[in-house]
């Protein structure tokens, strides 16, 4: 059954709530989900809503365009709009360690989500094996620091071609320049192993082994020009013990990116995150 | 600021959010809190709603015919009203144990709770102690399966007496008698130290031991009739090894309980439980 | 660096611990791990053992005798000795779910463990592309209640060609039957997808559902005649609440199976789990 | 029955666990504990040992003098030794936050740990009331950055009268400075409400919900002279959500803190804790 999905924040003001959701009930829309809250601090309303459009009496490519008009203004709302019949395009960027792309890309072939993968973009040729294990296209874009801005623009106009959405650092161990992230604001998703803020930075399981915690952790966030600095979407940690080396640290590490990168990846599919002020509000 | 907390469940049909939203917002009621949720295989709408009554158009006492009248009957619903200004008066049964009184009395002294705890019966008299530490009456009511049923009309007269809205069980070791139970629907909770359905019934941890988990936990729920059946309102666990003997569960598992019990205990004087079908629905 | 690897139980006796680390370090082998336990309940002494070879005066084929005569029997010892250029060889049962496969196979191209993964069996041929992506051989084995005993005949002397020392049945939907377990004692490794013993047996994830739990689990455990009771070697446990629908918990449940399921293969290949009298003991 | 702990590490040599083990066996001490560990990157041996006095040769008072005859000097260890019949003595600093005093209080009450408590010292009045509750001397000690120093020394005094061996900061909102710190190396335990290393020092709560982290933790570690950069004892977690307002992470945090400093306590009054170069080795 097609859905329609809307995400919108607004200043909180009484009646915004009825008045949206009468919106879709008087024109026959069947809400079958709703999730909403205010911050009291910031004074704003987020809501997520998604209905069925079988019924529905505005006609879809019109519904953007009268909800603007009707409530989008009157509110100050920000809001978008998605369909359940388009599915995302979303480029894997890697580098060489294969855990992530793995668990990606068997998710993707077990249909578990509603996406296209049409590419994978790497700086070193080692994984090119993976993507033909799972027959997606492979682009070796060998990166130094003279021709970083070159390359990433010759990987921005593959990403338009292919009508990517958005993007998935999986382990990509190159910092992304403002031009690709001005590009695709709060679109491109990072995995950082380590419980930011915590740790920012390189080799941060060695700074955790050198500082003696109890716990690990792992991180997935919207990448900013601020290096490690942006809305964190998905958290995860496991507990080490004296006895762990790095190495051990290591290899603990790997199933929580996995599972943290896969986790957010997920939420950013289904339209559940709603990025504001440098955070994130997560509909469940 | 008081408030008035609205908790409502009726089958669901469209509209309902909007007019119920609606209803307190034209009243000029300040809505500080809204969730809902709907089980789409019992097709039931749960919400809960609170509200400042500050510039409310309806009288405080007038508010629960009002919504009677106007939606309840409309729309099937059963609800409940309650104010902030209405401390939930709360007994605690109590056998031999502390870890659970003194944590319940540690927040309740602390100031952490909205609630009044008026007295503690005990079938022991082990924790006198703990209730003069906190200055809170101690009952001891010896149970033998002879008297069983004789001393539950006392304590239940005694509970009517204080107005005690519901009733803790913190590791109290006595099976309650249908007519209590039927006397507080929904409203005694037990902690059983296992993660329920697993290990039913006494010596949960000897049990675990036996056989061999990995992982043990707590759980806190309603009394029903049926042991250890009620529905659920809060589970938490803990890692053991193979090194861990019994007496190492139950220490373990001590502090699970606390935790476990507190929580649910709270979310009950929150007003943010609500029972159906044996389950449970958390508003958060 | 070649080691040996000894894991050993016995009734515990003073002096068998330095005896034993006595008898390495006396014959120039460098101790590089060590872990012992005393089951105190059950009086029995276990450990394990791991050394480097390179300077061992004992000649590596003699070591198993040398022990066997010296020690084992002065102590009523059980003992295994493993050396790490052996890989162990593992074969893998599937039916129809993907996750928990395309997580070992990630593992074991990645190179992340000592592991051989000569060929994969099922019941049912839609697996067959994950096999063919990573080049391991198929073999396809339909199961009815009449052809079971002698399907199961022939994946046998299948398993035994390619000389397997243990199985890994990955969400595999049949009953394995007691001749296949007692060819395999303790080296047939399932997944459960439950916190066992709670929800033994099919569908634990409507069982789940129907009890309103708010944590569920997953369970691995060496298979014994018993369904789903045999020693278990790792649990881990999600978060759920009433929002969940048995699909979503099916989801959530996905994750856990594959990191519970990998957790127990990794540590059956390193060779620290010493299952004893229906438990396990797990050294780290 | 009375039993000796002999904690002790030094540089790795082969042999070290073997003699030392022999030298409690050949004695006739019944060893009931033992539990060693090596760092292979600094190459030292960690060890813990518990035995029974009951018939062991060598007189309780000149153990610790054989040892350090016999094999400290060999093996250039440091040991400490300790007996199971001698309660270490634990003075608690508190400033105006009763939740973890109160936990604290409840297990030594309960008779969970084997310690004295014969002072609680404040910089505030306001928890007077929970030290009388439990019969248990208060003494207050109001700090400014004038009088610190001179405060502190009366403090260290009052200790070393009442035979203080170590001391817990159970929320004591005040830099304790160097001279104290000297006179309890690795003997003052903190605990820190965050997830060390992020969010060193004032309101990490107000950090963590700027940032906007999905989990929040807290830290219990010995007090070093850099502020919050001691050896970390143990940490947890728990989750959040956007929703959580800083008040909410405050009080989810409590249960935290509570807890992961009591672990900690516990551990340490065990003496299952090695602090070795800014970390710390937790035998279990």
């Amino acid at each position: 059954m097609e859905t329609a999905k809307l995400l919108l924040h607004c200043p909180d003001r009484p009646g915004i709530l009825a008045e949206v959701t009468d919106f879709i009930t008087v024109n026959k829309g069947n809400i079958i989900y709703l999730d909403q809250y205010v911050d009291h601090v910031e004074n704003i309303f987020f809501m997520r809503l998604e209905w069925e459009l079988e019924r529905f009496l505005i006609p879809k490519e019109k519904i953007e365009d009268y909800f603007a008009t009707l409530y989008a203004q009157k509110y100050d709302m920000e809001f978008k709009l998605y369909f359940s019949d388009v599915k995302p395009r979303m480029a894997i960027f890697v580098s060489k360690m294969s855990h992530c792309l793995f668990d990606l890309l068997a998710r993707y072939t077990a249909g578990e989500w509603n996406v296209e993968i049409p590419l994978i973009i790497s700086n070193h040729p080692d994984l090119q094996h993976v993507a033909e294990r799972f027959g997606i296209p492979f682009y070796l874009f060998p990166v130094t620091r003279e021709n970083k801005l070159e390359q990433e623009l010759v990987e921005m106009r593959l990403l338009q071609e292919h009508g990517v959405d958005f993007i998935v650092l999986a382990r990509y161990m190159q910092v992304i320049s403002e031009q690709m992230i001005d590009a695709y604001p709060n679109r491109i998703i990072n995995i950082h192993h380590s419980f930011l803020p915590a740790f920012v930075g390189a080799k941060p399981y060695h700074a955790a082994f050198e500082r003696g915690v109890k716990i690990i952790g792992a991180t997935s966030h919207y990448v900013t020009t601020e290096l490690d600095a942006g809305p964190i979407i998905e958290q995860d940690v496991v507990r080490i013990t004296h006895k762990d080396t790095v190495q051990e640290l290591v290899n603990k590490g790997k199933d929580l990116e996995k599972i943290v990168l896969s986790r957010a990846v997920q939420k950013h599919i289904e339209h559940k995150i709603l990025a504001y002020k440098n955070k994130t509000v997560i509909f469940n």
